[in-house]
């Protein structure tokens, strides 16, 4: 067998219906890419078997070899550690006796040599629901479901790819001398991660998922102990390649002189009233083409019956009628030359049924045609530039931010709102809240973005994708170009793969770790929760990347430092380690009971010129990469001057400046004094944290692009 | 030997200067207690070690038995799997070689027979920092510290302790029958823990730790393949038994009606200055004497140079001068009959060295005198009955609560500031900063709340205990007996013991996981941050507690919804399963495109009359534990009667019931008009979720107790 025959070895196997390759061939094949696999052949009699132990020298393992064998160690198929010939006879006594009242054929049994114990690794193959191949590394064995330490990265990789799953492995320590033990050949692992991914993409589309399980991994070698590959059960076409990213009309949404709105309403309260009542009755610079059934007035502007009525050429409609309709617009929209259309609309694919058909059907005939369509189910989108908003939420309920730097992209309608108030003051550029996604999908958002000055930050809110390999590539390229960040919550992270059943590899499809991995292997900023969004937009927008993780801290009351402190580890920070003459300039200067190492703790009785002065320090201190200021602003000595001190601090200073604090009215109106001069406030420890783990992040991403 | 030897073996031990207790004595002690261990016997030479072998039947497992032994496995001093008697002179010859080399005397080698392979436990046991004798329980073998997956209880321990600390663990799922074998003996397991847990109290005060890893578990036993016994240098007294509370004159904190404030100042800005104004010039209803250095007024009120000429009989003295006026204040109050102090000074034991040392005397007089002490390094008390407060943060910086049924007990004053900030509205019974702690403590201070009829919810920030087994035990107490819920976040949690190299069990010693057991063994509500405490404070003195785990929930947003329900398997709660019943009569009453199961999706078109008629669904449901609504306020068809449909069902429903919203000002004067009907709003789905999960815990607690 040569590299070139692995593909037809699969085909031959899919083409008889075998869900599986024989664990001897699967051998043969990882032999073929240079994988260490334990000495071993096929017995078909018992005397044959003996004969092969006899040779390979006991203890030894039989493991019985089956046609559509899935779950060998549950089928008690494998039988470990077999030191003489009796043992070995009973075990093939054993399996012959299983199988035979199971009536499942026995194709025969593989004996091999028992490799001795090691650390135990996992590496697989998935042929992953929305990224296509993908690899996973993690610690392996039986336990691997217990503990879920696995990292995922999509295929091809790079040996770098590879040392950042490992870094992100828990079992990572094995490998260094855990507990005292020698340290294990990292790099024979790393090549055999390189060789199986080499693996998954020359038999792309012939396998749903492998499982190579455990990887033995010693002082000496990596041996690939046990083998599983899963077919597919019709061969596709290999998914490697990424569709582009689409921004054809995009500008459309977002700077449209002419929009018409089709199911503007005069009555109050209806979503139809509230979208015009956004459009007509506030800040946006363009001109609105009411579409009513009556063709009645609305908010003053002649209202037509039809959009072919309209005497202007439209750039956006903007729909609030039943998807039904929608067919017949995007028709009329072709013939009138209109490029884009925003559904807000919902009742669409989430119903199931026959709203599931009109959704692809919609799909499909805005394809054909050309239109770019964002939605259905959303909340449309918002533009700073020419203050477009098609929201139906009013101006009384839902404030506009003003024009600012960060853009937001989010699948959930809810979240946008919630994003637009709470930049309200720092300000945002655009925001999209894209729904059912039937057209422009993320990847096309962020390509738009990318070249959009405004935008500086891109923030993401995601439930599920579409196409996860477009979007992953399209964001690589992006950041590695436009060195913009871009963060993302994704949710909606239990739902596992139906083939969870099948493989260990497979059990993790679909799931938040294949997304974590893409994610990371693109260069993006991931986040554990909306709040912590918001908080690193926030961060990223107001603040320069982090040189490093080492951080200082500066408090007038340690509670909030010592919870922060908790979170080092998590989210992988250290505490700066101050040089000596920082120390010493700070004793010099401060009260004897204010603690002057770090963290710092300038008591209750700490004022603005204290803050002020302890910054000047760490900010002089090579060793402090991130200077973090906690706040107690209900205790009097600390007067109002801090704002001006923070000003001037933030002005010279290119290291990242992040502050915190919580509390009523007055501690309020303070942290937004202080985020009215560019620096950031946060109201929790957890969330500071966060933010400065996203800059030390950005910082080494940027770093590496 | 008989279970009353075991004390003299380990004395003798001790006396020997040895650090632990030899594997084949400690075997001995186990098989005491009745715990399988491995058969097997100590052999002095090669020769004896083959007879043993062959009595016992390969394979054999070689251990090296020497004095001051404690990294058999980082020493290569354990042979596992030895196959044969060449095998096995081998090993001899090895052991032998190596502890020669490093001219450590070998005591012999254990030969023992090899135990079949199995799930892995470990068993603990360690003499805690805080709490004395600890049980632990965890996910065992080599992997130990790569997972943390240990639980902890203070001895001695119920069969139901064992198996609520299992259930802790990840690990647990081994035993029922992981990935498709045949379930383990997990009575023989609990067996074996609670007979470990007996040698722990019969050794105590003897031991620094013992690990018993791995307790191989099967279908049929539980084997302690290993075990290891590390003594103290020095028996110390068993630290079984708590030390009681003493709530004696704690009313003088909260109810005073003369209060004397030495250092009380008439220069603005200076701490003493602001105590004074909070006490004489806002809502404190009983009499102050200031007691200055001039003794000029203050704030028009007759000051004294010293506390001696005060005319009336003071209950309570506030102190903000320097701590080393402090002793001959006590002194003074002594003979005045003033029965409690509260220290607001800090430069105590934070500041090391004589600080410390002024601290201790502190301590013991006002031990010896019988004045309890509140602080020092604190800032102090606020009591809604008689609205004392002696805090050092203005009126103008930090609003005071209204009178309500939480008390709270920080020893941070940073979050006490902000506690008494966030419950402005919901309202406050007491607030008790505590500091440094040198005479009341925490298990004081809940045996005083316990009995004081406004507080129905303790809450507490705690970053490290004293007593920490006087607190539990106190604790364990007040709940049962009031059945008062007592809510702690635990800062300060990866301080790791210094012991960390010589067990692991020792390793987490101080550690977070000892204090979780803890609290979990007395019935106290745990959560993981700051924020998480509001929360949960909130929800319980709003809500009754849950029946169950069942989640329902009602949205017009989804966003947040699928946030909440990625939480819920880490806050182990699940989503209700509907009747049929339901789910048609709300679909026969709502439109079409509304979602009718759970979670329920009233869609952006959602009125107050459809969050109504859904929540009267799930309330009659009685396959549903909580009503979790989410309201998207910014979406124009929710209508304001929200808040009486709210209160409606509020007044009827024994069913606690949740909301969260998250947004501007419109959604933030939704959300206290909410509250203010007494039903709880959170700004995320973390907390939302954090705070149904504590509702169902305290209902599992009260059920139980």
């Amino acid at each position: 067998m040569r590299k070139t025959d692995v593909r037809s070895v699969c085909e031959t196997a899919i083409a008889a219906k075998m869900p599986t390759v024989a664990e001897h061939q699967s051998k043969q094949i990882l032999q073929l890419y240079g994988i260490t696999v334990p000495s071993g052949r096929l017995a078909t009699s018992v005397d044959a078997a003996l004969q092969i132990a006899d040779d390979l020298g006991y203890p030894v393992v039989a493991k019985a070899v089956a046609a559509g064998l899935l779950h060998k160690t549950e089928q008690q198929a494998v039988h470990l550690n077999l030191n003489n010939p009796q043992a070995l006879r009973n075990s093939w006594e054993e399996i012959q006796q299983r199988f035979s009242v199971q009536k499942m054929p026995l194709d025969g049994i593989l004996i091999e040599k028992m490799v001795p114990g090691g650390a135990e690794f996992i590496v697989g193959l998935q042929n992953d629901p929305h990224f296509g191949p993908v690899i996973m590394l993690g610690t392996g064995g039986t336990l691997i479901h217990l503990f879920d330490d696995v990292a995922f990265r999509l295929l091809p990789v790079t040996d770098e790819d590879i040392k950042a799953m490992l870094a992100d492995l828990r079992g990572r320590r094995l490998i260094d001398g855990f507990r005292g033990r020698a340290p294990l050949n990292e790099e024979a692992l790393v090549q055999t991660v390189m060789a199986i991914a080499q693996l998954g993409v020359d038999a792309a589309g012939l396998y749903e998922s492998m499982d190579f399980n455990p990887i033995m991994l010693t002082e000496q070698a990596a041996v690939a102990v046990d083998a599983k590959i899963i077919l597919v059960q019709e061969p596709t076409e290999p998914k490697l390649e990424a569709g582009h990213s689409n921004v054809t009309h995009l500008d459309k949404f977002f700077k449209p002189q002419k929009v018409a709105v089709i199911g503007a309403s005069t009555t109050p309260g209806k979503i139809g009233y509230v979208v015009a009542d956004s459009l007509i009755n506030h800040e946006f610079q363009g001109e609105v083409y009411p579409v009513t059934l009556g063709g009645k007035q609305v908010f003053g502007l002649k209202s037509y019956a039809d959009l072919g009525e309209i005497p202007s050429q439209i750039d956006l409609v903007v729909v609030v009628v039943g998807l039904n309709q929608v067919p017949q617009l995007l028709d009329q929209c072709h013939t009138l030359g209109i490029p884009a259309m925003l559904i807000i609309s919902g009742g669409g694919k989430e119903l199931g049924g026959d709203q599931l058909v009109l959704e692809r059907d919609i799909q499909r005939k805005a394809r054909e045609l050309g239109i770019r369509v964002i939605g259905p189910n959303c909340i449309g989108c918002f533009s700073a530039s020419n203050r477009f908003d098609a929201f139906f939420q009013t101006h009384e309920r839902m404030v506009r931010p003003r024009p600012g730097h960060i853009a937001f992209i989010t699948q959930s309608g809810t979240y946008g709102c919630s994003f637009l108030e709470a930049f309200e003051r720092i300000g945002m550029d655009k925001m999209i809240s894209y729904g059912n996604r039937v057209d422009v999908d993320e990847a096309d958002m962020i390509a738009y973005l990318a070249e959009d000055e405004a935008t500086r930050v891109m923030a993401a809110y995601i439930e599920g994708m579409g196409d996860g390999r477009k979007f992953v590539n399209t964001a690589k390229a992006v950041i590695a170009q436009h060195q913009k960040p871009i963060v993302i919550y994704k949710s909606g992270r239990t739902q596992r793969s139906a083939k969870a059943a099948q493989s260990h590899t497979g059990a993790y499809g679909g799931s938040y770790g294949v997304y974590s991995g893409a994610f990371e292997q693109a260069g993006i900023v991931t986040v554990d929760s909306y709040e912590e969004l918001e908080a690193v937009a926030k961060a990223l927008v107001m603040q320069p990347p982090a040189q490093g993780p080492a951080m200082s801290m500066i408090s007038n009351g340690a509670g909030p430092m010592v919870n922060a402190i908790d979170l080092f580890d998590r989210y992988r920070l250290e505490m700066a380690d101050l040089r000596s003459a920082t120390i010493d300039k700070m004793e010099a200067h401060f009260p004897a009971f204010y603690i002057c190492h770090n963290p710092v703790d300038v008591t209750g009785s700490a004022t603005s010129s204290d803050y002020l002065f302890a910054m000047e320090c760490l900010l002089d201190d090579p060793g402090v990469d991130v200077i973090m200021n906690w706040f107690v602003f209900q205790d009097t000595p600390l007067d109002e001057a801090i704002v001006d001190a923070l000003d001037q601090i933030n002005r010279r200073s290119s290291k990242p400046i992040l502050c915190g604090a919580v509390g009523g009215p007055y501690t309020r109106k303070m942290s937004q004094a202080i985020e009215d001069i560019g620096v950031p406030v946060f109201g929790s420890a957890h969330l500071w944290i966060a933010a400065a783990k996203a800059l030390v992040n950005w910082g080494c991403i940027r770093h590496q692009t």
